[in-house]
């Protein structure tokens, strides 16, 4: 009667935060952070849970392409993936009904840039670029509480006539992990933790030289 | 007659951190932080020695699985190690009587973001998987003092009717570099800067960006 | 007629980043990031359009060179490279008549220690080695306004008779992006990041212990 | 007359930051900054040239040692090299009247904690283990001036018979950079960033596993 996968906190106490698995296998794709060092794809989400919905938060890196003059260049950049589900029950989850919202890099630095008592809201109209504009309409908003902040997730869909709310209250802890694993992420997700991290060999080094070189130059010939 | 290990500051002073040799080969595996580039498990620990007892903090990196997909999968967090040591004479701190609290992700979450003046207190159940549930207690607590704050560690423990506190004085110095490496650790321990730091090739390259635009679809289409 | 690059917004939105595609090709070599692990160099501009100017930026790494000894140095310190480009119409910006400023590791310092409300300038002398000292002056501004920072250049150019400005409204949250991310590339940029992140093996790590002894000895022995 | 090495900030100034390459080449192995990742040690020093005197910085790494076990340890905490070297003219400066005061993790701690208006002192006995305890004595002091910090190094030399203080006026924005930089090497000189950035493969990863379980378990069994 139930064939959707259902979360359960117990399991995850249990094991560790094997919780995700069966939904990691069938979502995986979807939200999953790639890389790591040498070992493929690794998976490191960040989930709270509480009465009314879980929150989990994961960086998704950027996408990069070859140009034909073999250096590469960010495509699209990456996103903190904030994933909610609603409670169906004591600590069960369901991720049938989970909600996505993809943080942009100005969104983060929105994010860890909030003072206490302070709060934001953004807007994205994932049909944007389609027909449907403006028919679906997600709001993220992030309000204080006395001891950390809500986070909230609307989305109005007006062609399935639904809206749909959940709230996860975060605690000031909770909120100061995010924070900072937020601002660990951001170099990240813009590509510069790429640009920056270079393996010099003598080459390179050379070349670097005169590649510099001609920077400074460029701003001193105009 | 005394056939345990004592730790003489002495010793430390003389010849680096050695101080921990001994009871690092004994208890190496319990508290060691795993990991380091291309040489195995280093140990690093920031160690804090003071009148009645000493305390040192090492990050413990989180275990990862692979999954039969191929990727990997953070199993079990990493945790901020504090092991405290009752001082036995002047300069001298026993191992045997060491006690260990774990500090959280969330935990440190908290940690870090201690203002001036502020104080807060964790509590940890060793035993509440198991039928003793209860009987033993731990109790971390930070709190304030002119120059810094007192790290106190109490374990109650009702079936051997112990009651144990050990407490350090932490300058405000020591407490930044806490902090400080508590903030550098937590992407660390969390897993993010294993799924962040990608090492790229054509593949991966070509991949990640089919698997990034899967990922926002993901919101989109909802 | 207008053969020269302009770039359209909308290309941006619809396809990714690829809006500098064609001024990369071009430019690529005044102003791009070098490095990246192991897939040559990599760009990753952070870029902000406006009504009137868009504004972009980008780390460059140092250039090292290696000296007999064996040993690598600082050649040159990195920068962070600020490119501005003037609206040409509807979300379309004119790469050749853009302008470029780099920030020193310095002037990387002022803009992340900026607080709320401050402001500050910066003079720069292309001409400054030359017998054309002080014909041409670049002014880089950053003024507070109600959601963020103003970030102007002004070249004034006596040779040429010209005076060109490009000012470029920065949100909160957009100059929240680059304080984080300026703060990330500052030990990049000033080659602290090459030279603290050592591989050991055995060989090195038995040098550096003898190396670190007479670091401590020469303190020592004055 | 004069074979000492002197420094001139013009060399500097027309040669990027060769100024240091003739003391480097003499002094090399006392301050250096070791490592860098596939290309050997890497000289990356701050420098700061005022009116009577220069001071530049580098981190130096710490020094580990091989366990019997295999396993790696910390030998030596690593330091922030700081070096005073004074005018002897316009723009010289002169390295054999060089002094070094090397910046322990904790003072570290003191630096990057330093609110505005504040100030700190440090003081080393470079003779402490020998007879001479006290003879010699090192005061560095920070302390505020109305766009930055005056950061001086007195040398009281009482078997010599010398009293050397050399003070280098340092501006909001140079403090800025000293802080960023010092706080990104903090977890390099604890050896954090060594025993966190892991190369995980099949067995490290089984192996964490079980070793982890062990620390978790070592927590919970008192």
């Amino acid at each position: 009667m139930n064939p959707r996968p259902i979360l359960k906190l117990s399991q995850f106490l249990n094991s560790g935060n094997k919780l995700f698995q069966r939904d990691i296998s069938t979502a995986r794709q979807s939200y999953g952070a790639e890389g790591g060092r040498n070992f493929g794809r690794v998976f490191a989400d960040y989930a709270i849970f509480k009465g009314k919905a879980a929150l989990s938060v994961a960086p998704v890196l950027p996408s990069f392409s070859k140009m034909d003059s073999g250096y590469t260049k960010v495509d699209r950049r990456g996103v903190i993936m904030l994933t909610f589900r609603p409670a169906i029950g004591e600590r069960k989850y369901d991720s049938e009904k989970k909600q996505l919202f993809a943080l942009s890099v100005t969104e983060v630095g929105s994010f860890i840039s909030l003072g206490p008592g302070d709060s934001c809201e953004f807007f994205h109209d994932p049909l944007m670029q389609s027909r449907d504009a403006g028919q679906v309409r997600k709001t993220l908003s992030i309000k204080p509480h006395t001891d950390g902040y809500f986070i909230s997730l609307t989305v109005a869909n007006n062609i399935l006539k639904t809206n749909e709310r959940l709230t996860v209250p975060v605690s000031t802890a909770e909120f100061a992990v995010m924070r900072a694993a937020f601002s660990y992420a951001l170099p990240h997700i813009m590509g510069w933790a790429h640009s920056t991290n270079q393996v010099l060999d003598d080459n390179v080094s050379r070349d670097s030289l005169k590649v510099h070189t001609q920077a400074a130059a460029s701003e001193w010939d105009r």
